[in-house]
């Protein structure tokens, strides 16, 4: 089967310190002709969803999952208080496993915000989680980078910073992510606390917590505070943390551990069942999607037993796997109506809604990775989906952190962020006076409407040749990830670091010496 | 600007001999392993279109392209006949160019067929144009090649026998295209009659036919009633025939004379304005929108004045260019909003929609290829297009046809007729009984729902490579265009010839021959 996972091994948060985050750093760089444009906010679609299921299949997968809940039930593993607060709420609790009554997840979920604010240090990258926002942040959990020499080999905390940088300067990435790749140089107990100076230090956009122990979420809160104030932390939304079911139907300890600190502090969850299709459920999408609904339900619910209206949302990480092999499958049809489908049932649930990505099983950046990653995002961007893990940088089934398949990704999350945009019927889009201009038999390239509109009227995209075969067998036959790789080393050397308050930038580092000093290296 | 046309320099067309399809070669050659499976059945879509316009951006663009009809007009060139018929029509003619009262262009295109059915001479290969059917065909127009050696070169004739058979060959492609490359090895002016015979000799899918001169549109039909019988041809449809308009807003006498020829026999005109945003109109989606209506509006209710009833299609060929170089640019967001607004307009006018494809300027089949082409087809098949030129093997702007990248958009021509099936709500799809079998913690492989459901449950890519890193690093790393390689050499390989009535091929030789003596040769 599959090694497969969206949790690596560790990864990782911050007083507030306003004012600081002009995107000066990104704009001298683009200047200078090798960076990229100012980052842009997060989007707000003004595009509707698209949908696969009607009124009557969206109620049987409903009916379909109460089922599911109530007659075979979901496991809590190795985790007594969460089955003592299951019984206090009304469920059936048999061993490990709780079986619900019709009707009390959802009655549970009433307390869930529709969506909130993700909070980034500098406030100009906050983040709206839900409604019409869809919010992109890069691969998580790769153990392994292809790198800018083109070799595959184990990721490092220098690896780790170099994407927390590019996803800094992409226009399109909302977000610095979590795990953007395994740091493996670093003890496994202690690289979330690198992880987390990472994001807060090389960027300024959101970022997410560490889920692979409680006491590295606990860190991450605590370090969060040193950035966004104790106060601040506590009553805004700071982290999103991805918490991914055992499917099929099981909680296990590690993760409950680390939805119970982030739910009690009021930071987010990403709950997400982890689905390979014909492995963790069933091999059709109704059978899927029945299970996820099930599944989310429990765990989604079970935040408000922490905490009544602490943020969290309906995720889905949707794949297939190959019946031939067992490997796992990306970019087919069948994830894509899963996601889809598993997206109405959360608007219907009234909770943000996370899927998808640039999601690919190639070892390389060619066509294979580009088609199913496009299909990927295409699917997530039209879903109406709320937050996208995995949007850029995504390699081999989730293994590998591509540099240039980052850069290759992000300009396509540049298109889906113009596509969002929609049709513009403004009276100069309707143009009906350059059609006069210019009249049957012409050209529209010099007149006044074009004059006035090119700039802003196409998605200009830094990495597609559209030259003449000629030109471009001058410029030397250069592919797509070619032009990639030159593109991230020029953005890495025109990095500049968002300013970050000295003060606390000392009280982290002095933390962080702190925690590392408690703790033996562990690499296991 | 650009040299990049839909026509490239001439194209071609068929007595009807019944029962010979069997798919037999296909099945065979799919037995040796070697070979594609059979071949599917065109599209009926059980997925919803997605829609970019509401109600009022619709009728906007309606009033605007109203306006455009009226008050400027659209020019019909060096055709005095279509002025005439235009001016006993009811419309205001003012030398070439051509005024439409309001509501006459869609008073006349009450008489076009919202559908019909475009046969094959293998009646198991007919397809059906309109309504919820969507059929895939070939690239068409490409000068060049790029063959299976890595050459980029002038095509030819044994370029378009083998296009035509891996167009055969590929389950999900179908129709065999019109001018799936150009074969300059054959005089201009002889050209369409050795296309129109490969078409029919090598394949028995439905084919288009010659417009690049009214009398080898009238060849193409000769040869069709070769095929299908006279009587046949005159009242059913047998040829699909690219007209496009010369945006902005002509006609010119190439078109319309070929345009005559086939509405006269009733065969279907594909009336599609060919349109590089910028250049040949308005650099905005709602100005574009709105002269694309215009242009087939008028063109299109021209066929119903030539022959009422006649079928005809409400095309779009939609790209933008490069502000900066004037270089054609394909899959970005701008012309997927003019094609999904495009379908709608369609929709209202009741005529069957054309857009689309596997666009793409790059010059290789690299990842920067596949983004635009998943970007193109993708839109494609959610805007509900009845009829997609350009499903397989375009590169570069349309210059190249590529045998490597027809084998990877194929695959993905698979992957939409898929999608297109939609959710299974069925009681086996529902899975709820594999669900109850398997339970908490286990795994659904061997589970007997899985069983009994893994050979369709999931799209199968013959071209993916899942398998661990490892096992590809073993197999010498191949990218996605190397395996694409391997396979149409093998397909090519194991290709059979359909059965075609000896009596009919000799008429149609004997046809070619008395009219190939009858012109000198031309090379332009």
């Amino acid at each position: 089967m599959s090694d497969v996972t969206e949790q690596g091994a560790i990864e990782g948060g911050g007083r507030r310190a306003r004012g600081e985050g002009r995107g000066a750093a990104a704009r001298r760089a683009s200047r200078t002709g090798g960076g990229p444009g100012p980052s842009l906010p997060y989007i707000q679609r003004k595009i509707r969803e698209y949908e696969v299921l009607d009124e009557e299949g969206l109620q049987l997968i409903e009916r379909n999952a109460d089922t599911v809940l109530e007659e075979i039930g979901i496991e809590f593993r190795d985790d007594p208080e969460a089955l003592e607060l299951w019984k206090a709420a009304g469920a059936d609790v048999r061993g490990e496993r709780v079986h619900f009554p019709k009707g009390l997840c959802r009655e549970l979920l009433k307390t869930a915000p529709s969506n909130f604010t993700w909070h980034a240090r500098n406030p100009e990258r906050n983040a709206h989680i839900g409604g019409k926002a869809t919010v992109f942040a890069p691969v998580y959990g790769p153990p392994f980078v292809r790198d800018l020499d083109g070799n595959r080999r184990y990721a490092t905390i220098e690896d780790f910073r170099n994407f927390v940088k590019l996803a800094y300067m992409a226009p399109s990435v909302h977000s610095s992510g979590g795990t953007v790749c395994e740091p493996v140089d670093i003890p496994v107990n202690k690289r979330h606390l690198d992880m987390v100076y990472s994001h807060i230090k090389y960027s300024d956009k959101p970022f997410m917590g560490s889920v692979t122990a409680p006491e590295r979420a606990e860190d991450t809160i605590a370090m969060a505070k040193i950035v966004f104030g104790d106060d601040f932390v506590e009553k805004n939304t700071v982290t999103l943390n991805l918490i991914n079911a055992n499917s099929p139907m099981v909680f296990d300890e590690t993760m409950v551990g680390a939805l119970k600190v982030y739910a009690r502090h009021n930071q987010a969850c990403v709950l997400s069942p982890f689905i390979l299709s014909g492995a963790m459920s069933p091999v059709t999408v109704a059978g899927t999607l029945t299970q996820i609904l099930a599944e989310v339900l429990a765990g989604a619910s079970f935040t408000q037993l922490i905490r009544k209206g602490a943020p969290v949302l309906f995720g889905t990480f949707a794949a297939s796997i190959s019946m031939q092999s067992g490997a796992p499958t990306f970019g087919t049809p069948e994830p894509s109506l899963v996601s889809y489908g598993a997206a109405q049932l959360a608007r219907r649930l009234g909770l943000p809604f996370r899927t998808g990505g640039s999601l690919c099983g190639s070892k390389v950046p060619d066509a294979q990775a580009a088609h199913e990653s496009a299909n990927t995002i295409n699917m997530t961007l039209l879903a109406g989906t709320n937050f996208v893990l995995h949007a850029a940088g995504w390699l081999e089934g989730g293994l590998v952190s591509s540099y240039e398949k980052f850069m290759i990704d992000q300009d396509q999350l540049g298109m889906m962020q113009k596509m969002a945009e929609g049709v513009d019927l403004s009276e100069n889009a309707q143009a009906l006076d350059a059609i006069r201009e210019v009249g049957p038999g012409s050209h529209y390239l010099g007149c006044s409407h074009t004059q006035a509109n090119f700039q802003t009227a196409f998605y200009r995209s830094p990495l597609a040749d559209n030259n003449s075969f000629e030109q471009w067998e001058i410029e030397g036959e250069k592919r797509i990830e070619q032009r990639a790789n030159a593109l991230a080393r020029s953005w890495l050397e025109h990095y500049e670091a968002p300013y970050l308050d000295p003060a606390i930038d000392d009280a982290l580092k002095e933390f962080i010496a702190k925690r590392k000093d408690s703790m033996p290296d562990a690499f296991t």
